[in-house]
């Protein structure tokens, strides 16, 4: 509908002005990455549920149409339950906060038998139930789910459980147009994006469409007697609770587990459970699709830091060699912890796009585009996106304590071109080409070579000066 | 911009006639896949030639955009012969009815010598001649044509040939636009869906274009000198056949053998080849594309079964494991048939589009969007198409004693999601997530994920409602 | 079509109001590729610098559009550096003239240590410096240079180096629009494509935006104090001069050395240097990205030989075989050189878009589209480019004494479909299919089969007939 917006208003305006002619031009596909200017961007919709809410970002944006990529953020209460859904392009979750478990559903993958004891503890009784595995999450966990494969998640603590949901539209593997769609399998409410849809079509429903599709989960599509037949039951409960008839109308996306607890494992098993999840998954084997390991870790100080300096900051990501299934749905991760006024020298994203969202504090962010222009030159707060097109250039400056972001990357083996300090394009320049490209004599040439020791990250100037002009006088 | 351009002036046009011209937002490339409604496509132009015809489906419409991809039907009356051409993109061919020869031909493949006796009965004489490979093709198979690759097919028999060709132009391989393009080798004759393009361009051609472009294949368009050095032949005949200049109005891309059998083959080098074709291509080795296997037949009872039930039906594909030169092509088929009454359960497709043609028979089919819609409800007749978009959930049921099919998958090893039954989403969630996901007590959460025993074939309910009730009781 | 109702009606309004508008249907990006005629394309705009000049294609003629590629040539005089720069696209550099010095900076990869005798005679002394690899290229060098990798080259000869450089924005490769962009990494001047975004967006430039947005490198548009702090330096004059402050106006994106020479190599060492480019690099062991071979010649006789005929000519091409990093790039490239009156028979690219550019000499070049029409039909000069689409038909005919050419393609093993001549698509026609597609005689049908013996290039018609003939009677 963004594209469309801008075409009616330039009509009128046509009209009304018979002017010459006022263009919109990044409504055209074409030029959808020529930006005049950055903006951080702030979820503009939440949709409350019983138990949590959803909140999105207008996919719609100029940022996210050159990106290919929609965003989400799901909070989960206590005891809520992300009721499964699939979607149609990969994605990447990020837990920004809190703990539990989630499950997802590979479509001809088989369940594992599992035996539970259930009940009261008066009342004990073996049952053998067979689904796939579950799995534990914990904060700063990245969770790769693929396109077409249902994923729901639990909070079991007290603490709320926020996430933070990457999903890229553009992948070879979305064969849809670019819109984000989310396949709810639950409830009555309407898939998160949809809304920017209706946006666009206010005009064309027609009064059938609006009386006849009132949305629901997939199931709210197949009629009674389809569903009777295809769940072999006869329980008109069962089918009316499936196509989401009976919902009170809070419930939504995110329901509260009655009963206080959802007993998927009981307390012996879950402390089995946490043991093999760290034990088990590290071997490095993935045989198949069906036993791949589905998330990694990233504020874990693990193989994943490609960075550190205990004066400036951390950063780690996680890519397909840390977590193989990434390989399939060319995505990847970084996590960034920045110390006050420490700093990310100037670099570029080699064959990525990178959607940047901050976690806590505030940077200072400036990009630049293929022109030179300064596209972005802002503070960057807590829970802002900035959407980093690929190979525009970017530098970070910390301006609180702590600076934290994940970045979202279109690429499953993401590289990065520094522009200076260590190991980077001016460092790996020929010195006299130094000199010449930027009319500087060769003392000054190797001064911008060389003199910035640090790779990547720089410690705030004040502390830094002192060594770093012991380093160019001597 | 450009793109802009023309549709501003076109608005201001709309306002100032007031005209009652409905904006059809489906037209806008990033939302050709929001459907309000699916539709049964048939075929809507139909081009006689002397030897049979050509049925088409209009390309354009919002269903073939959305899948990126054509289809078109071609009769082939007996000893008709399809004359080559190429295409732009990878296709596959299924035989609805009929059989007879077919070759491709590979560039830069070397032909294989082939001796034959030639001439009638009395004036017998060796020949030797050089061509690559002729196939044999009978119903049921389906033929995997690579773009750039020339395809010839000929009927020997009485029984009509009939096959439903599919061109994936939303392919990695096609490097031009979407339009679907025939490149025709002989004749005089438009491409099969070039009438398409004209509809779009009827206004733009100037008279010039007109005279000079009455089209052709792809010799009509060099000059007789060129084809006479190129060719190094230096009779006229030749090079006017050669560019379709002495072609009766009606010959059109189908062509009746003169004489009455096109000699390609003796029947003693049929009857070995036959038994060469049945043999020697079951060992799996594909050692080049030159060698490779381009056909294997959808509805014979072999290894691409996947799921059968005596009382239910019948669905078999081919995909790159049981044709490798699939994986190529990023294409695969699916077969199927469903008895009176029998279903196939609730699914999606993972990761393809899915092109569905009724054979034979009807069906009850509904298709649900990512809304909960119920975007198609009807009856599917033999000689319908349905586009499947990916993820859309699907269920069939049939409408006459027997509902068959064949659907194309623009994926090489298409992926199924089954909803309900065996191995579904259903059994595979926790049963703890189901209860509280649909909020049902645990007895019926239990029925909803284990009463249907049946994998992807579900038997008409009368029959199985005994099975059923006794299973739900034990 | 959903799409061409509003054009059509569009096209109407035009035509009633007699408006100065000319309609540009090629903007429509489905239909990018329906030419109804091709036109041999020259550089539209020459950007001078100090040291040579670039000169650009326009990339969003209908033809460029449709190939997703662009195209610039670049003229360095003696002692003149192209400044360094990456882009978002992989690239193909062509080397038409001349020879010297290049570099890449693959972004990740270490610099070796070099020491180096500097300064003058009286004053040696003793340096090590770090940087990536320096390469020699000569006349007919093919460089690969991927997307994102910083590229600069010098010219230490007398004799001015001409590149031609290619560009396919329209690559996996590529994740922002197709609008190439060149990030320069030096200097105040405007990266050369930049001027048709302005082009198309003139009428919407702010004020603000032109005060704030005048171009130059990429570190221009970083603050002064991000970049003292990224490079830890202090001199206010490497930071301006970083950021192009400094310049005059004439120096663009080509500067002339100052003093005459880059000494980025000693005497001793540049001998050491072209044998170790010879010899070291024929093993054809390439371990990783950053010790890859980037260039390979394409005029030598070597193995990307494909086709000669001393009475006609040679084609000789470098695909991912040869130039293995090619392979990622998606690209590869073909060198051909025709005598005067011989000719490449008509033939097709079956999986890629063809940028022909004229480098010597003139030749007659035929094109037709899948309708048989014939959409190009004009001698193709010294420096004019004819964008060649996949799958359309092809015959080139030299009208000079030497015709030259250098194809770049936009597939990394690029296969050609050749319609006449040995091995061809009608010598691998069953000779019975010949007959019947084209109505022949079995005689000519032979003749159009076999007559010519030469593949690919076929010599002048007069010294050949005879030889023909002889074989023909034969």
């Amino acid at each position: 509908m963004a594209k469309l917006l801008p075409l009616s208003l330039c009509f009128c305006f046509l009209l009304v002005s018979s002017s010459a002619f006022s263009f919109r031009q990044q409504s055209d596909e074409e030029n959808v990455c020529q930006f005049q200017r950055l903006t951080a961007q702030t979820p503009d919709n939440r949709i409350d549920s019983e138990g949590g809410f959803i909140e999105t970002w207008n996919p719609n944006s100029q940022e996210f149409q050159c990106a290919g990529a929609a965003l989400s953020r799901c909070t989960l209460r206590r005891n809520a339950l992300r009721r499964p859904y699939y979607s149609n392009a990969p994605q990447q979750i990020f837990v920004q906060q809190g703990s539990g478990y989630f499950g997802l559903i590979f479509p001809g993958c088989p369940g594992t038998i599992e035996e539970r004891i259930q009940g009261s503890q008066s009342q004990r009784e073996m049952e053998k139930e067979s689904h796939q595995k579950v799995h534990r999450f914990k904060e700063g966990d990245l969770i790769a789910v693929p396109h077409g494969v249902a994923f729901w998640m639990y909070n079991d603590k007290d603490t709320d459980v926020v996430t933070i949901c990457f999903m890229q539209t553009e992948s070879r593997h979305n064969q849809l147009d670019n819109f984000p769609r989310k396949f709810n399998l639950a409830g009555k409410q309407e898939q998160e994006f949809l809304q920017y849809q209706h946006q666009q079509q206010s005009q064309q429903f027609s009064p059938r469409d609006h009386h006849e599709g009132e949305g629901g989960n997939i199931f709210s599509g197949f009629t009674p007697d389809f569903l009777a037949h295809a769940f072999q039951v006869e329980d008109r409960q069962i089918v009316q609770n499936l196509r989401g008839e009976n919902e009170r109308q809070e419930q939504g996306a995110i329901v509260t587990v009655r009963g206080g607890d959802l007993r998927i494992l009981s307390p012996a098993e879950r402390e089995q459970f946490d043991e093999d999840e760290q034990r088990g998954m590290d071997n490095g084997i993935e045989e198949t699709l069906c036993t791949a390991r589905v998330s990694k870790n990233l504020q874990g100080m693990t193989s994943g830091e490609f960075s550190f300096n205990p004066q400036a900051g951390i950063l780690t990501n996680v890519n397909d060699l840390d977590l193989p299934i990434l390989n399939w749905l060319g995505l990847s991760a970084e996590y960034g912890k920045l110390y006050r006024n420490a700093m990310i020298v100037p670099h570029y994203n080699l064959n990525a796009n990178s959607i940047i969202h901050a976690l806590k504090g505030r940077a200072h962010v400036q990009v630049v585009d293929c022109s030179g222009n300064r596209v972005f030159d802002e503070e960057l707060e807590e829970g802002h996106v900035l959407v980093l097109p690929q190979n525009f250039a970017v530098a970070t400056k910390s301006q609180s304590e702590n600076f934290e972001y994940v970045a979202f990357k279109t690429n499953s083996r993401p590289s990065i071109g520094n522009l200076a300090g260590e190991n980077s394009f001016m460092s790996n320049l020929p010195e006299e080409v130094v000199a010449n490209s930027y009319e500087l004599p060769r003392e000054k040439a190797k001064q911008l070579k060389n003199n910035n020791p640090f790779k990547f990250l720089v410690p705030p100037q004040d502390q830094s000066e002192s060594e770093m002009m012991i380093k160019t006088v001597a």
